[in-house]
């Protein structure tokens, strides 16, 4: 298949990119460098240096893997929307080109109108790139968990039907989110949902949780493939950020009570989920919904997780309860359904010690590049 | 109170303006003259010509009203945003400040993203404006029952209990709008009940039906003070549209079968409705929800309506049933709660004849400027 992939240098993006060559795809793999931008403006790079992306798919070439085009640029300008849709006829198109950050989004009035405009801006040009140039391609959007927040019923995937005074249809899974990062989702999806209904796209949303991991079939081949490792309070996943900590002997920072539960996955599996749901792609004019994640843990357990792993490689790793600059539910109901991906093939890589050792490994041969500053910002919610 | 009203210029804002400065309001009146621009560049401009705002504000003072202050930019830059605040501490702020059409939200690529960008961006600085100048001030905003869509279910006030596997919780009632423009609308809810969590504003939101009418007990002082009329697809709402066609001997356009149902209420209950809210403010972290209209009609009996008054004045009225240009159901189930503002103390203006008659008078005065090429325009969803 012929596949545009949007945000092609990010943490999930660039994984993406590689997996889906490695697998006989024709790839071209666009960004405008936003995330680096951000990362660099607030003093807050990734724990390594990694090259740019065209450097990366030359590396990437260089090493055996089916050649990714590279295309710098920014979606939300149209003249290079339309460049980047003429490249090819695409099958399909994966779209990560978000501000991907809750915390971010929440540091002050710029962040938030730039998360506002950036992922509401890309995703409209998203689609409207598919209805001029491909409009019998797959739209897989990566959405998030974090659209439901944590409502006190079963989360299903996407949809439910209501019964109400005696009548009944099905609506969207009403979504409230914990942050203005996670309200732009909500609003994607609404956006999609919309246009679905009205020029018949095929569209999958993919409510992802937060992702963990370093390493995948395809960039074990050469460091200079790995993705990303934020290990700041931005742009670091929550294992990623205590994996770093246990590390920098940083005590792991639980916000309040620890009891926020989430579903968590390993970066092999946003792979797999991604594939799985391009190689059975969604009907024209179905917004079809998958809640992407593997299993749940409370923030309490992860520590627990990483302090075990920790011992392993000799390290005393501490856990401090911290007053919660987040306002959200400390402890909460949380049973998100998860079957459909399961259903189409999914074999889920379990959080483990040996992974989570892996991890502690890697980051062990960066430790010097650990700026503690960098860990804890206490960005405020309210 | 002092008042701020986003959007003065208006086919609402303006009347509010003026009648809240008669209730003894202090009132700043902000525009950038966005719908007359649009209006212009369409080529669809009023019925008549209408002074500007600022020269309406002198006139609406000559007349003897209490003084109603304009200020002209754009709410998208934050530097004027700033400004506008800081001119008065206010206790509330009027939200219409938006793109407001759907056919046009429906017209291109450009216009779409238009809408998107002004509506998100307007009404963000709108709650960073409030936060950070007055933070106790009761935001109006303008929402729309076009939010809901038609469901298969009773529509209720903005909320709804959901009852599911042996569990229960509330939720904004789930929206699915039939429009772009809509789908905004139902945006700027996500975007207002977030930041109401977050920042514990006091929002009223009001979910709004089509609004007719022309005369207001302000503007019958002078002409120079009547709202724009518009009676192009693109800014005239139906009814004042069909008033038009009937003066203009052009068949009423029914789209499809007719059966389409929404509530209408009069131009003077919208301003009952704001200042009854406006008079009774929302908590603090509350988004109370009003669905504000005060009776249904479906497309056909608003015809036959027109119709009939266009007898009491010699007009021989004919409909046409065209092929619609929408995606939408034209014949649906159609229950909404609306007893909110009743409570408050709504004294609804039922559609009358006469009103209708008094309408079609007004219009007939101005029968020469009607140019009948901008009535339809055929406007498509899909």
């Amino acid at each position: 298949m012929k596949i545009l992939i949007l945000g092609g240098d990010g943490y999930l993006g660039w994984p993406t990119a590689m997996n889906l060559a490695q697998h006989g795809h024709e790839v071209v793999a666009v960004d405008n460098y936003l995330r680096r931008d951000m990362a660099r403006n607030e003093d807050i790079e990734p724990l390594y240096d990694l090259p740019n992306l065209t450097e990366r798919c030359r590396i990437w070439e260089e090493t055996g893997g089916k050649p990714i085009t590279p295309m710098i640029g920014n979606l939300r300008d149209w003249t290079f929307v339309e460049k980047v849709f003429q490249a090819a006829s695409f099958d399909a198109v994966i779209h990560y080109a978000e501000q991907p950050s809750a915390p971010y989004s929440m540091l002050n009035r710029q962040a938030a109108m730039l998360t506002i405009s950036n992922n509401l801006e890309v995703t409209a040009n998203c689609i409207f790139g598919v209805r001029e140039f491909c409009p019998d391609a797959h739209v897989i959007k990566l959405g998030t968990m974090g659209e439901y927040g944590t409502p006190d019923i079963d989360i299903e995937e996407g949809w439910i039907t209501i019964d109400h005074n005696g009548r009944s249809d099905k609506f969207l899974y009403p979504r409230q989110a914990g942050s203005l990062y996670h309200t732009t989702k909500v609003m994607d999806t609404d956006l999609l949902w919309y246009y679905v209904r009205m020029w018949d796209l095929r569209v999958t949303d993919l409510m992802q949780g937060p992702v963990y991991g370093i390493f995948t079939d395809e960039n074990r081949r050469d460091e200079r493939l790995l993705p990303h490792f934020a290990y700041d309070e931005l742009f670091g996943t929550v294992v990623n950020r205590f994996i770093t900590q246990a590390v920098a002997s940083y005590p792991l920072t639980v916000y309040g009570k620890g009891g926020q539960t989430r579903g968590y996955l390993d970066l092999r599996d946003t792979l797999q989920c991604v594939r799985l749901s391009l190689e059975s792609p969604a009907d024209k004019g179905e917004l079809r919904i998958f809640n992407q994640f593997v299993e749940t843990f409370s923030v309490n357990e992860l520590a627990d997780r990483v302090q075990q792993a920790g011992k392993r490689v000799g390290l005393d790793v501490k856990i401090e309860n911290l007053e919660n600059p987040r306002k959200e539910k400390e402890e909460h109901y949380y049973n998100p359904k998860h079957t459909g991906l399961l259903e189409l093939g999914l074999k889920p890589h379990y959080m483990s010690e040996d992974m989570l050792v892996e991890m502690l490994e890697k980051v062990k041969k960066h430790a010097g590049n650990i700026d503690k500053h960098k860990i804890f910002r206490n960005t405020k919610w309210a």
